[in-house]
């Protein structure tokens, strides 16, 4: 199925507030050389939890991109603005995942990648620290993963942390195999409302444990 | 219900123990005084929130500030400049609170506040959607609180999410009386590791539910 990307969409992030999200993943994407692809994941991603919020399923959010200021302009009583402007600024590097919240009295956390490639999801697309981050929330008890779309497959997987580190710790490789996904991981179907319905297969595998 | 690792034992059990208490004593002598504490609060939170990442506690985090881009510096091949700077860009109001994370399995959600008041403290302190989040969260089964500190009076209290909702909804004034706190809060303790045991409080709290 294909996503829809009309200039309503594009509006409504950008009213609620991901417009800096875009920009980022446009800066991303250049680095990267993921071809147009930067939005879409995490735009399905949003607009889903913006859906199980909607419900009143569960409240999970993507965390703003820490940045690091450098000049900023308080506001003055003499020129009367009020809002506080920033001069200078760079991007820093999270140190935890992009998403977590709660559902169903669960702590969930989770990182979102996009690759291009068809038959691996390359490693250092994932911080050092997003990693130990994911397996000290699954220690604590919280319900950790990793949600990779095959952007060209048109495919999205959620790969349990647990998972995730026993192919890390097993292998030597840079690289996540596709076939591992097909294996350990679980294919998210897309759909309208929510565009992928990612805590179906929380609840899968809650159930099943 | 006593914690099965107490922050103590957690704090001995550190082989590394020694030198860190060292370097945490040398950051506590400095910072300490609280004069001019616009920053003390919030401070003192990312210490306590590091001291029981360490002690391998909980993993609670301060989101960073949402921010809206305006303008932005692309990296170019030419000037050999990699990084990405943020020429224009403007705080935005969040629309979650500051703080989640995990603790014992369970999911912790708060916003922290301090006043110079003595005698109240102001609820226009406090996003609108922000009371909505924590109202959702609490609904959802996750543990959500206030920390408010009387900076004037050095004494910082926790109030539950619930205790909050019922004196907003039972009162029409547009603050929390000091006597509530004393009445419906938990006064937090400061000590050196961590600054503010706040999670000693939701212990109680979970123990005599």
């Amino acid at each position: 199925m294909k996503r829809e990307n009309t200039i309503e969409d594009k509006h409504k992030s950008k009213a609620s507030g991901t417009y800096q999200n875009e920009l980022y993943q446009l800066l991303y994407k250049k680095k990267t050389n993921y071809a147009g692809r930067g939005m879409g994941l995490e735009d399905d991603l949003n607009k889903s939890n913006e859906y199980y919020r909607q419900m009143e399923l569960a409240y999970i959010y993507k965390k703003p991109t820490p940045i690091k200021l450098v000049k900023v302009d308080y506001p003055s009583k003499q020129n009367h603005i009020t809002a506080v402007k920033i001069k200078e600024a760079y991007f820093e590097s999270p140190s935890t995942t992009d998403y977590n919240g709660i559902y169903h009295g669960k702590y969930i956390d989770f990182e979102a990648k996009e690759t291009k490639l068809k038959t691996s999801f390359p490693l250092d697309n994932i911080h050092p620290h997003q990693l130990t981050h994911l397996k000290n929330i699954t220690k604590c008890g919280g319900i950790g993963f990793l949600i990779v779309r095959f952007s060209t497959l048109e495919e999205t997987f959620l790969l349990m942390a647990n998972d995730l580190f026993d192919y890390i710790e097993s292998k030597s490789r840079k690289s996540i195999s596709y076939s591992y996904f097909l294996k350990k991981g679980y294919k998210i179907e897309e759909s309208i409302f929510p565009r992928l319905d990612y805590l179906k297969i929380v609840d899968q595998i809650i159930g099943g444990a």
